[in-house]
């Protein structure tokens, strides 16, 4: 698997990538009704770097990195991460998190942060938690999920 | 004190409140040296409805409230608050906060988050108590003080 930045040409395989999890609307706060055009402008729009898992020429996930805050809060980055449906168990998420941690240290961040994990994203609070995340914060009932109403979301936090 | 929508001849006189706090850098994270421009588009940028409070014609503080997330996370509101330096210990942060619960409540939001209350700001963090709100999540090291350093940052939430 090749981890490697987004080109301009990527932008239908990755909207094939975040469009499926966007319209299930179980794990980011992201209008399930987004268009292509306005998933895609959130996901590779302000100060994200973004890049893509490919593997024989198939996007298999993809992942932001950007500063989480400005000013005073600019050392600590935030990063989003998505693996295609059918890429599910194989690793990829992993790999793109350990990914984005070398970036991140490597750009001299001093800390990762998650905003919002939505707690009932059991698979997504392990990963993050082997890959050295502490949950710092519950934000309760601050997700809307379709399935189980309203559902604690979590706040993650690593040194690099 | 009247605390009413901000109109377009308000800017110089938001700017006048919010650019020595931002220039102070000790509470908010943004950048210290944004401009004029770039402070008001952070301040009136977005989805952010933004208030004022006045009093025989002077702008005392200025307030925005927002969504603090999409999608699943639209029913929880994110509310930033500033009182210029002559008009400390006036209750002007505490009469916008109240009208910002209200107004949050009048529009159906369930709850209000701080995303990033500098730990430091212990004032700000008593007020916002006072008021309602519970400290959810420490953010170790996130703000870069100018004096003091790396301090924490607090996510503050209260249900409506």
């Amino acid at each position: 698997m090749l981890i490697r930045p987004a080109r301009a040409d990527d932008r239908s395989a990755i909207w094939s990538v975040i469009g499926p999890t966007i319209a299930a609307g179980e794990t980011n706060a992201i209008d399930r009704n987004a268009t292509e055009a306005e998933g895609l402008a959130y996901w590779l729009g302000g100060d994200n770097e973004v890049f893509v898992a490919e593997e024989g020429g198939t996007i298999l996930g993809t992942y932001y990195l950007r500063p989480n805050q400005g000013g005073g809060g600019r050392h600590v980055c935030n990063g989003g991460y998505m693996t295609s449906m059918e890429a599910r168990g194989r690793g990829v998420a992993r790999a793109m998190c350990e990914h984005s941690l070398n970036l991140a240290r490597a750009k001299g961040y001093r800390a990762i942060q998650f905003n919002f994990v939505v707690s009932t994203n059991e698979r997504a609070v392990k990963l993050w938690q082997s890959l050295g995340f502490d949950i710092v914060g519950r934000l309760p009932g601050a997700f809307a999920h379709p399935a189980c109403g309203y559902v604690d979301a979590l706040v993650m936090f690593r040194t690099l």
